[in-house]
């Protein structure tokens, strides 16, 4: 009977730019059960970025025409916003889906459509300073990764996440947007059940789904930014693989925003 | 340490119209670790519309006008479809939302946006007969839910899923369509985390969460429908609660698509 379990790794310090997170994870882990080969270690993304200075200062930023427009129309709409931190989201995106009510849905550097392009206050030490998306999250994964065997040995996939809103249904969920020693999807396409049928949901989005899964035993206000997640042996690989950017979906191919 | 566990229940037969699924989900558990107060089921939906008779059989479905036009285009995009099974997907849809290259993205008549609404071929007894989504998925969950409390004594909570594709991103996630017992948001707005910050990812969709960590042990190939989850008691409650059909986000609302 396959099983799966996933448990929030506890006693991890706080956070700081330059700090070795997979030193931390390796110590935190020694602490609790030593990770092992097959191990797959979660990572909300603000824990990298906030190890690799993924960071802004408010103090230093200058909001444009447009930001100072877009805060102008959400405070139209009743929500407060500073323009430098419009501003700072205008800097991570290449693109605004939608800018509504004070809220905007961009596409990020990396490819990723996300509220205020993943830019976040919440857990940073002080209001004036805003957490990005790490510059390069799959990176991010395969350097964890690496670090994490050359500590403890073990063979380990890495997933790192953020929180996305989603197309036609409320809340959140946790998505993949870092990946390494994991293969994102898993393709069934043109495989038959065990009827004999062909499948119809053949292409299941497994690093989300384990994301999802972690997101389940993480409170959101603690100190509690990895889980580990045993029981998904068979989706990891030797190599690191495609990363989560197999993940993004091209904009003609689209049939469902 | 927060933890989950998830585990695919093996042992059901196969299921006929009629079935008492219930029944048989606690003769299953009963071979191998009873269910207890406190635990997930989740059953994919093919399981319940088997159960239910939610089928059609092709051979009494005639194609109108456009669904022969859809088919025709299909054709034209390499794609061979049956015009009755195309009837039959717009009989289960209150609206087109795409139909491109063969492939309907369809408003079913629960408010679910989904490919051909729902309906499948795949694991029914041949092809001549296709599957459809529960007519009221919250409803058979509330049922499925009770039944089991009659049997077993236990109070648990039922989530019926789907696997649906999403804007933006490749694959599917099994999502939820019914659930009793379980709260299908996780509502943070509003409460800060431990830095004493606002908390910006703060309405989490726990019940989709779940729906996509059984999803990771259950082979989709193979006879098990159902995933036995526990570790979610904070999210169950006594009542069945607002089901599914809360994680529906208004049109009017969206700004993800």
């Amino acid at each position: 009977m396959a099983s799966l379990r996933a448990r929030a790794l506890s006693g991890l310090p706080e956070l700081r730019a330059g700090d070795d997170l997979a030193q931390m994870i390796a110590d935190a882990a020694q602490r609790d059960e030593p990770l092992r080969d097959g191990r797959l270690v979660v990572i909300a993304h603000k824990a990298v970025s906030k190890c690799e200075g993924a960071v802004v200062t408010l103090a230093g930023v200058h909001p444009s025409e447009r930001a100072l427009e877009l805060a102008a129309q959400a405070a139209a709409a009743g929500q407060q916003r500073d323009p430098r931190a419009i501003q700072v989201v205008l800097d991570e995106s290449v693109a605004i889906v939608r800018a509504e009510r004070g809220v905007l849905v961009c596409r990020t550097r990396h490819g990723f459509v996300c509220a205020n392009a993943g830019v976040d206050a919440s857990n940073s030490a002080d209001r004036e300073t805003l957490i990005l998306l790490p510059r390069d999250p799959d990176g991010s994964a395969r350097r964890i990764r690496a670090r994490l065997r050359e500590l403890t040995g073990a063979s380990v996939a890495v997933l790192v996440t953020d929180s996305f809103g989603r197309a036609w249904r409320h809340g959140q969920l946790d998505v993949a947007i870092g990946l390494a020693g994991m293969q994102p999807l898993d393709d069934w396409r043109g495989r038959t059940d065990s009827g004999g049928m062909q499948l119809r949901a053949t292409w299941l989005a497994v690093a989300d789904a384990a994301g999802a899964a972690a997101e389940l035993v993480r409170a959101k206000d603690s100190r509690e930014p990895v889980v580990i997640v045993d029981g998904l042996q068979r989706y990891l690989s030797d190599d690191d693989g495609p990363g989560a950017a197999a993940l993004l979906r091209p904009l003609d191919e689209d049939m469902f925003r």
